[in-house]
């Protein structure tokens, strides 16, 4: 199998562990809030994140089936900001991937309800899982709580709230790298993290998921920068760089498009470097540090 | 000990609690958002249902400092569900207890922001405690799931959606006894159900305790219909009672004033019957359910 046959393969199977594990909910007073859930949850994301979950558990040797939940509570968990991140008092969006933001379609009130609804339900699904998870009930519990803090104050939220106060005005490198760190490096971290805690592996292991993780999760937001100035410059037709627009600090900004570039490669070498113990068993992860370098969206 | 000076004995050991808890947290970059909740946090709440957790685990004869976390995560909860509640989007108001909701402080991206991190913070510290709980970690994730399952998609939350949707029409009695039982009464439930669950309980005292939660979850939602036509009548100069303005179906539309203070007479006879087992200790409770069937306010 080649990558992109992996990675298909991959969110194919969450995409159909998410819909048959909502499909188990039918009470008639719950009917509105999850069509609201789902028409998220199922808006045509790239699930890398889950997709980095299930592919951490293959490196490890690792039951896909074990996975499974905290990949799927970790989606919601992404979905949940998403729904949150678009609304009018936030970034405003109507659309994403092309279709009609959830509050668009629910209504401001149901799409504030369907985003708590998400985070809640990823707690629920978690912890329902330690519950299950007989004598690994410890390291299933040292999982969700690393996901825990990646959504929170420490991760997440606090990111989104340095974006918001970043706006208009230029920022620092150090207020740069922990914005980058915590809205976006966080959960990406978690998602790759979190098998390792549930397969409670050797520290060194650790320390080489971790390096892996910063580095993609680093990675991924460069080239999103990167990417709102290939698109005005390149693709011509389409507006012009939002980041540039809004008067945004970024990596372009700071250290200019070459450079920029360059502090993208050396992040993906750190990421496949610290991976490289592990051999042929590592090639999806590796090939997967070189897609967030190389996408072009 | 009277009824109000425990009252005010146990709130103040939860204030304290809360308040140390977030003392934890000095990172320059999550400040802004803990400001804004811990702004909510303590904005006056009369900590009913924490208060209803330690004084379950007094009758339980357990510890209080085994129990604080758990009620401090339900004040969380709570409090985050009034955030939320009080947006433009959903209720719109500018006024809680008094003081300026979140929103009108901090603005609505940072109080949808605060709400949401209340939510998470709530799951951390829950699965915090249940990873220190030694080898009453399962015990602690039972009351943590309890918990969590009365936030959700089958307690509060879609308690809220029935709400919105009920808005400016007659619902049935089962339509309004679903929606108290989720919008108030699931998390009211938790406080008293979440210690029997760390404490692990034998089936009878956990039937009596879920008889108690019920009994009391109900009187405090009549109790709720009966205020707002008492306040319009017997205090002149007030508005009328927002339930009429808003066509609001509740036990008094449906049933009557009187009706429903018979109802309410029940359902705190109930409560008290169902721990009449427990002799003096349980003395508070029982208060407890008195002073909701009488409260002013």
């Amino acid at each position: 199998m080649n990558f992109i046959e992996e990675l298909n393969h991959l969110s194919v199977l969450i995409d159909k562990y998410l819909a048959k594990y909502f499909e188990q909910y039918d009470d008639p007073f719950e009917n509105n809030i999850l069509e609201s859930m789902r028409y998220s949850l199922f808006a045509g994301g790239k699930r890398i994140r889950p997709v980095l979950s299930l592919s951490t558990a293959k490196l490890l040797s690792g039951s896909l089936d074990d996975i499974m939940p905290f990949a799927a509570a970790i989606e919601m968990i992404h979905t949940y900001s998403l729904i949150h991140d678009d609304l009018p008092s936030m970034d405003d969006d109507d659309y994403r991937r092309g279709k009609l933001t959830n509050h668009k379609v629910f209504g401001e009130a149901m799409a504030v309800l369907a985003g708590d609804c998400l985070l809640n339900e990823a707690y629920e699904l978690l912890m329902q899982t330690a519950l299950n998870a007989g004598n690994k009930m410890k390291h299933a519990l040292d999982a969700a709580y690393f996901i825990a803090r990646a959504a929170g104050k420490s991760g997440m939220i606090s990111g989104q709230v340095i974006d918001m106060e970043s706006e208009d005005k230029t920022v620092s490198f150090e207020t740069l790298k922990q914005m980058y760190r915590r809205k976006t490096g966080a959960l990406l971290k978690a998602s790759v993290i979190a098998p390792a805690f549930y397969f409670n592996v050797p520290a060194s292991i650790m320390d080489a998921l971790n390096e892996y993780a910063d580095g993609i999760g680093l990675a991924f937001q460069i080239k999103d920068d990167i990417l709102d100035v290939e698109s005005s410059t390149e693709e011509l037709g389409k507006p012009v760089g939002s980041d540039e627009k809004n008067k945004k600090t970024t990596y372009v900004t700071l250290f200019g498009f070459n450079e920029a570039k360059n502090k993208l490669s050396t992040a993906v070498k750190k990421a496949v470097d610290a991976i490289m113990p592990f051999g042929e068993k590592a090639w999806f992860l590796k090939e997967m540090a070189f897609y967030i370098e190389k996408r072009a969206y």
